[in-house]
C-alpha cells in the first residue's frame, strides 16, 4: 500500500479568527482525516471544532507532539503514514515548522519519502513583513534576539546594519511579556532614522500594524506587555 | 472624515486554487470594497470573479500599478482612501509586496497615516518553508540570484556558508523559464551533503515538495521547465 500524506495544517494566531483563518479546502482536509501530529492535544482538538470538524473526537487518533513527549522519540507517529493513513501536522498557533515547532516532523517524512502538502492558513511572520511596506525582496527572520541585554543590543546594531548592507529586512520577535523591554532597547539602540514596524495582535480585534521611525515612537510608546507582536527593522 | 483602511488582499498562485485560497472574510472584504491598487487590471478583475465578487465590475475603480504607470506617481491611487474609502492592494500572484510588488504603496500608506490590514492567503514563500522540513527557526528570502554563471555559483556557495554558520535556510527564486540551468548549477556547486528543497507548482494539481541532499538530486533531476519554483538550501 503506498503512504499517506503528511498534511500541514496552519492554525488561528488569535481567538474568533476563524474567518479570516480558514480555507474551504482546510475544513474538508480536516474532515477527511482522523490522525494528527500536534504541539499540544488540548488546543488542538478545539481548533479542529473550530475548523469544521465533523468527525466524532472520540474516533481521532491524537499524537502529541509537546516537549514531554519528545524523549520517546517520533517513530510511532509514523505508523499511520506508512500504513497509508493521511496525517495532518498542527502547531499551537500559525504554521507548523515556522517559528513553531514541526520542523523535525517534516524532515522525517522526507527522508521517508512521504508525501508532504502544506495548506493556506495564518503565519504572523508573512502578515506582518506584508503589512510593513518594508522589501520583500529581501528578508530575513531571527527568531529571538539574546536575553542579556548587552549582548541584545549588540545584536539589534548588528541587525541594523545586515539591513543596510544587504538591503534587507529583519524581522525578529519575543516572548510577550518581554515585549516592552524589548522596545526599549531597540528605541535605545537603534539610528532615530531607521524604521520599525510592529505588527500586535494579528487577526485580533485589537490588531495594528505600523511603522514609523525609531524617532516617531520615541514620541508615543505603544503598550505591548502580553500582545504578541513581531518587529521589523529597515534601514537604508 | 477618518482615512479609509488599506487591505492587502493575497491572491492564488495557481489556476483552480481558490478552495484552497481565499478565506471568508478575504470574499466578505472583496465584496465590501470598491476601490483596489493592482499590478495588473486585467488578471485582478479575473481573481475579483474568482474570489466571489458581486459588485458588477463597472462600479469598480481600478487603479492599475502596472510598470508602465509608475512614471504618473501613485499620488492619485490615495485620494479615495483619504476621502474614507477603504482600498484593497493586490499583486498578481500571492502577497502584495513579498517578492512582488506593492510595498512602495504600503510604504506610502504607513507615512499617511492610513490603516493596513493584512489578510491571511497563499505566499509561496511560506508554504515551501513549512514544507521543507527545514529550520523555520532562521530562514532568509534573497529574491533571485544573479543571472551570470560564475556569479551566481560564487553565490551559491555563499548561501551555503550562511546557512551552515547561522543555521539559517536560504530560500531563493528563478523566473521559471531558466529554472532548469539554475537546479544544474546548484547540483554542480552545493556540497553533496547540502539539504535541496525544491517546492514546484504549489496549490497546484501537479504540486510537490521534496528535500533531498545533492547527491540524491543528481541521481534524478526533476523537469522544472516554465513551472513556478522556490529553491531552498539547508546546510549543517
Amino acid at each position: 500500500m503506498p503512504f499517506g500524506t503528511l498534511y500541514l495544517i496552519p492554525v488561528p494566531l488569535a481567538e474568533e479568527a476563524s474567518a479570516k483563518s480558514f480555507t474551504p479546502f482546510l475544513t474538508d482536509t480536516v474532515n477527511s482525516i482522523k490522525e494528527y501530529i500536534v504541539e499540544n492535544e488540548k488546543t488542538a482538538r478545539r481548533f479542529l471544532k473550530e475548523a469544521g470538524l465533523k468527525t466524532p473526537q472520540s474516533e481521532l487518533i491524537i499524537h502529541d507532539y509537546g516537549k514531554h513527549n519528545r524523549a520517546d522519540g517520533t517513530a510511532h507517529f509514523f505508523k499511520g503514514l506508512q500504513a497509508g493513513s493521511d496525517v495532518g501536522l498542527m502547531s499551537e498557533a500559525g504554521c507548523p515548522g515556522v517559528a513553531d515547532p514541526g520542523a523535525e516532523i517534516v524532515e522525517k517524512a522526507h527522508r521517508m519519502g512521504i508525501k508532504v502538502v502544506p495548506l493556506v492558513g495564518p503565519s504572523s511572520i508573512l502578515l506582518a513583513l506584508m503589512a510593513s511596506g518594508f522589501s520583500g525582496q529581501s528578508f530575513a527572520f531571527h527568531g529571538y534576539l539574546p536575553i542579556e541585554k548587552a549582548d541584545r543590543s549588540k545584536r539589534i546594531r548588528e541587525l541594523e546594519n545586515l539591513s543596510e548592507r544587504n538591503d534587507q529586512t529583519q524581522i525578529f520577535i519575543e516572548t510577550p511579556f518581554r515585549n516592552n523591554p524589548m522596545l526599549e532597547e531597540i528605541l535605545k539602540t537603534a539610528h532615530p532614522k531607521t524604521r520599525l514596524c510592529i505588527a500586535c495582535d494579528l487577526t485580533s480585534a485589537t490588531e495594528f500594524v505600523q511603522t514609523k521611525t525609531i524617532a516617531e515612537w520615541q514620541k508615543r510608546i505603544p503598550e505591548l506587555h502580553k500582545r504578541p507582536a513581531i518587529f521589523l527593522l529597515y534601514h537604508r
